[in-house]
């Protein structure tokens, strides 16, 4: 089976985003002044083959976990569904 | 009433993707050869003050469009919902 998970790669709350504050800072010069904060992250699309919707979750998770986010500052969460296209 | 936004900007399917190419190798030199494919966007938290849930919407729809994502590479797609705090 093809699963496809979508991962979600934030900075922790306490961990200051420039980047973040940069866009905010661009949007309230273009007028968008009711921004209140932007924080900036990363999106990450996996497309895996699993033996089931169990097995691939606890894949993605791993994968988050060791590749994909740093523990220290960042920290993740992901959504799995069951993807179209032949088996491989 | 105060919104947070959830933007995913992602490369276009016909656009390279050499970060998620480089991800990918990474995962099958981890012995995680069962990842087809690996594609890395960007993900946006906007919180935002609004009148209603439309307004929000037609905001976050101009950001996107103008500030987060670059209309000729990349494509966006967004979720909003109503924040918990106080209304500012």
């Amino acid at each position: 089976m093809r699963f496809k998970a979508q991962v979600r790669v934030t900075l922790k709350e306490s961990i200051l985003d420039p980047q973040g504050s940069a866009v905010k800072r661009a949007l309230h010069a273009m007028s968008h002044d009711n921004v209140l904060d932007v924080r900036i992250g990363k999106h990450i699309e996996l497309v895996l083959t699993a033996d089931g919707p169990e097995s691939a979750r606890r894949q993605v998770q791993e994968i988050a976990d060791r590749l994909l986010a740093n523990p220290v500052i960042e920290s993740f969460s992901f959504d799995l569904a069951e993807a179209g296209g032949e088996t491989g």
